[in-house]
C-alpha cells in the first residue's frame, strides 16, 4: 500500500489514517471524515457523502484493508467475509462496489487459495486504484482528441475527479481538453433533484480554472438553438450490448435535444460499465427514489422543501439513451459507434 | 365596483380593504398582505408576492382604485397620474401591468375627457377583472374540447388562478378538463428556478382535488418515451404574428421533446398577449436575471444556495417556441393552427 491523497479521498501509510472528503458539504465546506473502520464507511456511503461508482468501490475496499491491517491478530477469515458482505451491500444498485469487493475477496479462486492477510488485500486495493487512474486517463486521452479549439460542452452531472479515483469520465476529457490549450467553456447542467452539476462539477472547475457556466437543466435547449454548445459529453453507469446506457436522470432528453439540434453527443465510461447481459436499454432495471428529493433540496444549508408535504412525485434516479441518438461512445479501449459496437462484447 | 374573492386577490367594498395572496410562502403558508395604498402595491409587485402578468393588472388597477377611492378630496389629477406612472414602471417587462393602467388612465381618449373620479375609476377596474375572467372561461372551454378521456397532461410553470383573476390559461383547461369528469393526471415540470410549477401549480391542483405528479424539468422527456403523456399544455407571455411565442424557459425545450415523441404541444393564452408588432421569435427580447436564482433556490423558508458563490450562470426568464413545434394556440377566440394563424392579425 502507498500513502495517496486523491480529491475525494486519501490514505497515510504511517499513520494508516483513511479519510474521505464530506461530498454533502461541497462546494462551500472541504470536511474531511476519518474511516476508523467499515462500519463508518458504510455510514458514509448510505448517507451520501461518499457517492460516484468507482469512488464508493474504493472506498470500501481501503476500508477492508485498513480493518484488517489494523486488527490482523484478531480478526478470522469468517470475520473478514462478513464484513466483506457488509460492506458489498451497502449501495445496492453501484455494480463497481460489488466488482470491488469481490476483487478484493477473490471469489473467482477457490476458497482454500484465497489470501486474505493485509498485505495482499493491499495489494489489491492499490491495484484497484492504479486502474481506475488508468482507465480515466485512457478515456481522457481518447475523448480529447475530438474536441475542437474554442468549442463549448454541455455536461450533466458529476463525472469528475469527487465520483473517481481519476480524472473522471466526461469532465476527464474535458479537464484533458482544456490542458491541452484547447480554450474550451463548459456548460454545468445543475442536474435536479441531487444537483451534483450545481454542486460538485461547479467544484472541480472552479478549482481547477476551467471557464464555465452554470444553467437550470430547462436551459439546454435554448443554448443549443442559439448555436453555443458544439458538443454533450456525459457519463454512463450502464451500457448495453447495442450501445444502450442508463446514466443520470435528465441525460436522456439531452440526447434529444442534441439530436434535434445536430450537437455530437458522446458518453464517456470504462469497460467494466458494459453490461453484455443487457441486450438493450430496456433489460435495465431504474431504481425510484424518494419524494423528499423533489420536493425540495439538500445542501451544505442541511434540507428545505418547497412543494406541499405530501405531493406525489415520479423521481427516477437514472434514464435510458438509446444508441441511435448517441454519436460515439468514449471508452478505456477506444471510440465506438453504431458501425463498431461488436468491440462492447 | 363590488366585493370579489379570487384566489389570489380580494376586495371588501364596505371596508374598502384591498388584500393579495403573498406567493412567496405558498404553498405552505397562505398569508394576505393588506395594501394601504400603491406604494404598498408596488412593493409586493418587486418583491415577487404578486406575480403573474394579468394578476399584476388588476392588483395595480385595484390599488390606484382604492387609492383615490380613500383619497379623493386630497389627490389632484397630477397626484393621481404620478401614482400611476409609479405603478405601470414597477414591473418593466409585464405588457399587461401597462395595458391595465393605461386603460385606468384612458389615455386613448383626449386629456380633457378622462375621468379620474373614484366612480369611473371602479368602473374600469372591474370591467378589467370581469375580461379577464371571460377570457379565461373562453380559452378554458376551447381547450377543454381537445381533452380526451383519462389523458395524462404536462404542464410547465404556474399558468393557473394564482397568476390571474380567473380560471387560469393552460391550467384553466386543465381546471375545466377535469370539471367535466373527463378522468384526466397532470404532470407538473417544478420549473427551475423559481419552481412556480413545484410551489404554486401543485398548491393549486391539490386545492382542486386535481389528481397530479410533480416531477424535475428533466424528467419529461423519459415519461413522454414511455408513453405516459399525451399532450402538453403551457401559457405564453408573448405571441409573434407568425405564432412563435415567448414563454418560462424551458418551454421551448419540452416542445422539441415533445416533436420528437409525437405528442401534442398547445400554447394557451388571450389574444392581449399577441403582439403583431413582432414578425417572429427572434423579434422578442429575452431578459437575464440574476445569478443567486440559479445558485439555488427561495421559498417560504428563505434563500439557499448550493452553487460556490461567484459561479457565473445564465439565467434567461423566457424561451421562444417556434410555431413548427406547436400542434395549436389556444386563445379567447378560438383555436388556431399552421393553417389560420391570419387569425392572430
Amino acid at each position: 500500500m502507498e500513502t495517496f491523497n486523491f480529491l475525494s479521498i486519501r490514505y497515510n501509510k504511517e499513520e494508516k489514517k483513511l479519510e474521505i472528503l464530506d461530498q454533502r458539504k461541497l462546494p462551500d465546506i472541504e470536511e474531511w471524515l476519518l474511516v476508523n473502520d467499515p462500519s463508518d464507511m458504510i455510514t458514509y456511503i448510505k448517507q451520501l457523502s461518499v457517492r460516484g461508482a468507482p469512488l464508493i468501490g474504493v472506498g470500501a475496499s481501503m476500508s477492508l484493508y485498513n480493518h484488517v491491517l489494523l486488527n490482523e491478530s484478531k480478526l478470522t477469515k469468517e470475520d473478514i467475509t462478513r464484513i466483506s458482505m457488509e460492506l458489498r451491500e451497502s449501495r445496492p444498485t453501484a455494480v463497481n462496489l460489488m466488482y470491488s469487493i469481490d476483487e478484493m475477496m477473490q471469489v473467482k479462486q477457490a476458497e482454500d487459495k484465497r489470501d486474505l492477510s493485509a498485505e495482499n488485500l493491499g495489494r489489491i486495493a492499490m491495484s484497484i486504484i492504479k486502474n481506475e487512474v488508468e482507465m480515466c486517463r485512457k478515456m481522457s486521452e481518447f475523448g480529447a482528441s475530438l474536441i475542437q479549439h474554442g468549442e463549448s460542452i454541455l455536461t450533466h452531472c458529476n463525472t469528475g475527479s469527487v465520483a473517481t479515483v481519476g480524472a473522471g469520465t466526461a469532465l476527464g476529457v474535458i479537464r484533458e481538453a482544456h490542458k491541452q490549450g484547447k480554450n474550451i467553456h463548459v456548460y454545468v447542467d445543475e442536474t435536479r433533484p441531487l444537483l451534483q452539476g450545481g454542486r460538485l462539477t461547479t467544484y472541480e472547475l472552479e478549482r481547477e480554472g476551467i471557464p464555465y457556466t452554470l444553467i437550470c437543466d430547462n436551459m439546454a435547449a435554448t443554448l443549443m438553438r442559439s448555436g453555443k454548445i458544439q458538443r454533450v459529453l456525459v457519463g454512463a453507469d450502464r451500457i448495453c450490448r447495442n450501445g444502450d446506457f442508463a446514466n443520470k436522470i435528465g441525460t436522456y432528453g439531452v440526447s434529444v435535444l442534441a439530436h434535434h439540434h445536430n450537437v455530437p453527443f458522446h458518453a464517456v465510461a470504462p469497460m467494466s460499465t458494459v453490461d453484455i447481459k443487457c441486450e438493450t436499454g430496456e433489460d435495465i432495471p431504474i431504481e425510484e427514489r424518494s419524494s423528499s428529493e423533489v420536493q425540495g433540496a439538500s445542501g451544505a444549508f442541511g434540507t428545505v422543501r418547497w412543494a406541499p408535504k405530501n405531493s406525489k412525485t415520479f423521481n427516477p434516479a437514472f434514464d435510458v439513451t438509446p444508441m441511435n441518438l448517441v454519436t460515439s461512445l468514449i471508452l478505456d479501449i477506444g471510440i465506438i459507434d453504431k458501425n463498431n459496437l461488436d468491440k462492447l462484447k
